[in-house]
Order: C-alpha cells, then structure tokens, then sequence
C-alpha cells in the first residue's frame, strides 16, 4: 500500500478570480466522476475536496491572496495516464483561466508516501530531499542506534544511522577530507582512528604504509559496505592495525594516563554521541571530552582530523570553533569545504593541531 | 501568501483498527477547535478533512492496507508552535495506538508552497530536492529559454536554464570534467567552446596559455556568475580568445566548408537544444548534427569533451552512445563519473576521439 501524492500550484499576481475559477475547473473534476464537497473556510479563501473512483482525492484551495494549491493523492496501482491527463488537464485550463497573471506555476515530482522503500532522507539542515533509493539492504536497531544500509542506483549502498545519512560506497571525497585531502605522510606514522565503524579510514590508511593504526569501534559494517572497506575489517587485526571494538572515553583515558601518543587522531564519530557517561550531560560536552582526550594523546607535531557539519549550520560550527578555542591545550585549526557526493550538501572537515 | 504543507505517515505491518483510531486521535482536533467532515470514500477506507483557525485543513486518511497518512496545510505566518504542537500530539498519540504495528513513521520537512523564492527544482532523473535558496538574482525570458539566476546559501549563484539547474558558482567540478579532468595540456593548442555562455570553461582554458580559443555563444551571464567567469566575458575579444555570439550551427558548417580544425571542440551547448532548424526535426537531430560537425573540425589528433547527462538516465545515455557508432566519421569515446555540488546527482561527460 503505497500513495503518490502529486501537487499543482500557481502564484499569481493578484488574487484569482474565484467564481470563474471554479466555474473553469468543475467540468475537468465532473468528467473524471469526482464527488466535491465545498468547505467553509471562515474567510480563508476557497476550499473545495474531490472524491474520485480508485480512491483518489483531491484538494483544490484557491487562496484569497493570490495562491492556488491543488492536491491530488492516487493510490499505488492506479492508472498512471489518467491521473496524468487530469493534471495535464487542470495545468492547461488554470494556464488560460490565469492567463497574464502567473507568477509561477509549479508541479512538482509526486511524494511518495508509505512506499515500501523510504525515499526520503532529509538534509543536515532540514531541507526534502529524494534519493534514488530501490532496495533496503540491512536494517537492525542495535543497543546504540537504528542501523540502515540501503541501495543507490547512482551512489551504491548507503549507511543511514539514526536516520542520518553516514556514508555511501560512492563517498571516497568524505574518506580523504577526514585524513587531510591527501596532503599527509602517514608512512611510518603511528595513527588512531575513533569510530569509522565502515572501515573506509582504515582502508585508506592501511595502503599508506603506517607504523600502526589503533581503531576504537562500536560497531562494523563490514559486509555491505565493501568498496568502502574493502577486506579490511574481515579481521581485526592486520600487519599494521588493530580494531578494538570498544567505548573510546575509557581507553582514550588509559591511553593518556599511560602517555600513549599518535601522529594522527581521526575523529570519525557520529555528530550524534552512542554513548554518554553521566559526567558528560549533553551532545556538546561529549565532543568536548572527545576532543580534549583526542589532543591529549596527539604529538606535539601531530594532526587531528575530524567532520564539522554541513555548511549551512553556521551557528553549530561556530560553536565548535569556539569550544577549539577553550580547549585545556591551545590549538589551531583550519577548515575545508568538501562536497560528498551522497549528502547533497556541502559539508565542513576540521584539521586541529597544538600551538 | 505561502502555505507550509506537513505530511505524517505511518506504514503498518498490519491494517488499522479505524474505529479505535479515530476515537484515539478526535480529541486532538477538538482540542485546536478544528471542525471535521467525514467523507464517503466508496470502500477506500477512512477519509476525514478538518478545518482549523487561520485557515489551517488537514486531511487524515486510513487506508485499508496498513497506511495512515496526515496532511496539514498551514498558512504563512501562522503559529509555528501551535502546528508543532498539533503535529506532536498526532505523532505522539499515533505511535501509542499503533504500538507494535509500525513498520515505519515519516515526518518529512514542510513542503513550502507559494513562497517567494522557489526552492524545488528537480534532478535530470525527477527526484524532489529542495535547495536553499533565499534570493532570485535574476529572471528573464530571452527568445530562446527562461534564464533564472538564483542565490544558495552553499553553493552561490545557481544558472537555471528553463527550470534545470545548469551551474553554480560551486561547480569547479563540472568545468574541470568537460575540460578533460586535467588530463590535457591545452597551452598552444586551438580550442573550439560550443556554448559555455556562463564563461567557465573559457575562463579555465584561457589560464592554460592555449594559442586561440573559439566561442560560439548565445548568451551571456558575466554579471551575476563572477566566481565562475571572471572577467573573461567583460570582453568579447582577449589576446588569446575570441567569443562570437552566434547560433553554432552555421557557424560550424562554415568552418567545416572552409577546412578549419581545432586541437579541442567543448560541446557545452544545454542538454535541450537551443534553436532547431526545420531540417534537424528533434533533440536528437541537433545532437547529431553538432556531433557530426564538431568532428569535421576535430583535427585527427584532436579531443571532443561534452556532457551526457545523469548517471541514472541509463537509456538516454545508451542511445547517446549509439549515436556516436553511427557518425560518419568512426570514432571512439570513453566517459567518466562526475559529482558536480549542485547537481544533488552523479553526472556523465564524454571524450571523444577520431579512430
């Protein structure tokens, strides 16, 4: 059971005319057996909603001030032409009905609503946007999260946490933005990575021919994603790796306690925390804990990379580049605008180092 | 006058009990005083419409296959609060009763409807993107083709050529890809530019020191798409380069007459073609009529750059390929993957080469 939801709107000029209007579209609802029934707005303009065989139904408001939206939902398995010479029919006639005082007339893409694959995974800042998705892959809700791997036409598989958009097998740009856009050495470095539970960090990494790399993980993803990760995570550990499937903040703790140090700290954790301990009572001040352990175990001519947000999330980011400025070790830092193909935004990469 | 379009779906493993529904979630609507009407939907399940203050209406449907979908059509400037509300206590009160039956709940962003900038324009393959945009910089309509200048928070000023989106000030990518991804070394050579009226290729091939390049141009928009253009198009003459504003295809035929080649032939004309003359009937046509031109004044050792089109067209992209076996010179192609920012889709671009 699925429903596609198509619209229709004009802008005019000025407010339609609403008598004539209706008088110009009735016939093309009366034609297709379509039942109206005329609504009191109180004054908003008017309101009128067709019942139509198959069970379609329409709305058509014509707004005191110059709008016109017209509704039509079908359900799946409806005849696809019909539907289309309704709209085509309507578009045409309010075309002429408006003639000379159309601002914009706009029909958008229909909604897909209660498909059996969801379409729709909104942007960091809030905006619809649709994907090319045609399969679901995997989906588990683990102690921490709602875990989705689905299937792109364009962008391969997807991991979607939390509803949140992660990487897909398309996102190499992501994967070199977080380890310094290639303008590193990691050969003979000694290198930690925090999350990156799809294994692309360490993939990359691991071909740059580093001392060691320590990779602190929830959770892996080791069998859909395998252009990102490649075989890497089949097992964890390799000639110059260990994966440790554990909770950062206790061995990034031990680490410093121990003065254990890396050349590179690669925060690849979520933007939303898996896990907070009790003196850490909020999103910000896990990322602060985070970061302060993080460069803590940094060598003085180290580097941490991490992903800031979309760009559009002035405020956020700002807040982060405040919390870098409060840090119980000075630190600069530079930022970078990347475009991962995936995301359908621009999204912001953090370099961090000690003064 | 805009509307703010709220959708709330919840997809059921099992169909809804409708009378317990309705009895569950009527207080809500009594509460915000809004007035329903019940509809006769001849066996389609449960349709009610309700009409609120400010001329709020809301359409709540359960359908008979495990679907329940929920509109709310607000107008501009009304209380966002109390909408949130409303939609909270309808979420709320959904998740309760269908507790243990819910494969799915979707709360998407507002669709915005009417409003003064239109933020919806949809990818090659149809899907709904939003984009952020909050400024109309420009709108004409030119004899050829409505030419709209829109300004995105992330990705500058965005050309839209009759409704497609066809470059933004972000989209370095896409110059760099139909100039060969850096692979060519364009200094000495003699460039040919079919279209590029937003000047970027122009810009980029002139920093190579080529020997002369060539423009045949329509139209221009070296205002508003400085990040991209520069000031190459201040000047329709520069030392290396020359821009003629001139339908292509004539001009082709004259150079192809009078044995004229080029090192590189740009194809950058608009996916739609921008005047057809009666003999070239279709898109086609046009297509394979600058095709065949552009490879008479391609020299033997020469390249031909140009774009195919989204990765998911797969069909259009096929007869695309097609066409190229059948020009009547042999030729040879090779394509790339390209993720150009504003694109919100993969894109395809072509090189081809005289066998």
């Amino acid at each position: 059971m699925a429903v596609r939801h198509y619209t229709l709107d004009f802008k005019l000029s000025a407010p339609a005319d609403i008598p004539a209007t209706v008088r110009g579209v009735q016939p093309i609802f009366q034609e297709q057996e379509m039942t109206e029934t005329l609504h009191d707005t109180e004054g908003h303009g008017y309101l009128a909603t067709f019942i139509g065989k198959n069970g379609r139904f329409a709305v058509l408001r014509v707004h005191s001030h110059g709008l016109v939206t017209f509704d039509l939902q079908c359900c799946e398995g409806d005849d696809a032409t019909q539907v289309d010479n309704l709209l085509n029919a309507l578009e045409k006639k309010m075309k002429t009905l408006f003639h000379g005082n159309i601002k914009r007339s706009k029909r958008l893409p229909a909604l897909r609503r209660g498909d059996k694959v969801d379409c729709y995974w909104p942007t960091a800042d809030g905006r619809l946007v649709e994907y090319d998705i045609d399969e679901v892959v995997y989906e588990e809700d683990s102690v921490y999260q709602n875990i989705k791997i689905l299937h792109s036409r364009q962008f391969g598989n997807i991991l979607i946490l939390n509803g949140d958009v992660n990487l897909a097998e398309s996102d190499l740009a992501y994967t070199q933005a977080i380890m310094g856009s290639g303008k590193e050495s990691y050969a003979g470095k000694e290198v930690l990575i925090l999350g990156g539970g799809d294994g692309g960090i360490l993939c990359e990494v691991v071909k740059l021919k580093p001392k060691m790399i320590t990779m602190l993980v929830i959770d892996g993803c080791r069998k859909h994603m395998r252009k990102t990760c490649g075989n890497v995570l089949d097992n964890l550990k390799g000639d110059c790796y260990e994966v440790l499937v554990e909770d950062c903040v206790p061995v990034l703790k031990k680490f410093a306690q121990e003065g254990r140090t890396f050349d590179y700290v690669i925060n690849d954790l979520t933007a939303v925390p898996i896990s907070t301990a009790p003196e850490e009572d909020s999103t910000w001040e896990f990322l602060r804990l985070i970061l302060d352990l993080s460069i803590k175990v940094l060598r003085s001519t180290g580097k941490y990379f991490t992903q800031g947000n979309c760009a559009n999330l002035t405020e956020a980011l700002s807040q982060y580049e405040e919390l870098l400025g409060r840090l119980s070790c000075p630190v600069d830092f530079s930022k970078e605008l990347v475009c991962v193909p995936s995301y359908m935004e621009l999204w912001v990469f953090y370099t961090v180092w000690k003064k």
